[in-house]
């Protein structure tokens, strides 16, 4: 039997529609926070300011039946595999972002440019790419 | 209602039982092959060898109630938050792993160095990183 996602938190961001979303996080995404629901709070204990973290998010919004996609939205891109892609219509829309903790309390880290809309849920948050804790 | 996970396809490798499994990517992880399902055939249409890629797997074997773990399985090391680690076992256990493709054919993607178990289910397929497509 295939599993069921837990959320761990949501983001909270000025972001509150579609049209809003940059595309990709260095096209001036706004700072954002992740509230962590507290049943998840000793999960983030060691996090703190500076941390380079990666955050694994739920597009909600996505569409899981897309297989093939114009790359961002241009209607004279080539049909393209989604797996070529970052698109958030996908069969598991599961957005990966890169970002920096400005400041974490009661349960709320604030980070740098996020991309996503408000109240996208948050399934995971990993030390960044190349260490190796 | 919270989602649940497609399986898009399976990952096969010599990587049979848990002790043989690198703990990183860079730590002598052997070469393997993405089993992509065939109802998700479109989706990897653009693949090609030498592409750089990040496979998310879903870590099956990891225990979802742990938020604290000592890194690196180290007796000594101090009890941290699960956000702070790699570990397998946290609440949606997804494993994010960058690849190379070697070669694809007929909905198998074989991929250099990594790490993780033999029949362990994969999620997604992006391209890496700083791409903007």
């Amino acid at each position: 039997m295939n599993p069921t996602l837990q959320y761990i938190g949501i983001v909270s961001s000025e972001l509150k529609n579609m049209d809003d979303c940059p595309r990709q996080a260095d096209e001036h995404a706004p700072a954002a926070s992740v509230i962590v629901y507290p049943e998840f709070a000793d999960g983030i204990r060691n996090i703190k300011p500076g941390d380079e973290i990666l955050l694994l998010t739920w597009l909600h919004m996505g569409d899981r039946n897309v297989l093939e996609t114009r790359p961002r939205n241009n209607p004279n891109a080539p049909l393209t595999g989604i797996f070529s892609t970052r698109s958030p219509n996908r069969p598991n829309p599961v957005g990966i972002h890169s970002v920096k903790v400005i400041s974490i309390a009661d349960g709320e880290i604030e980070v740098d440019g996020l991309e996503v809309l408000d109240q996208t849920p948050v399934i995971d948050i990993k030390p960044i790419w190349n260490t190796q804790i």
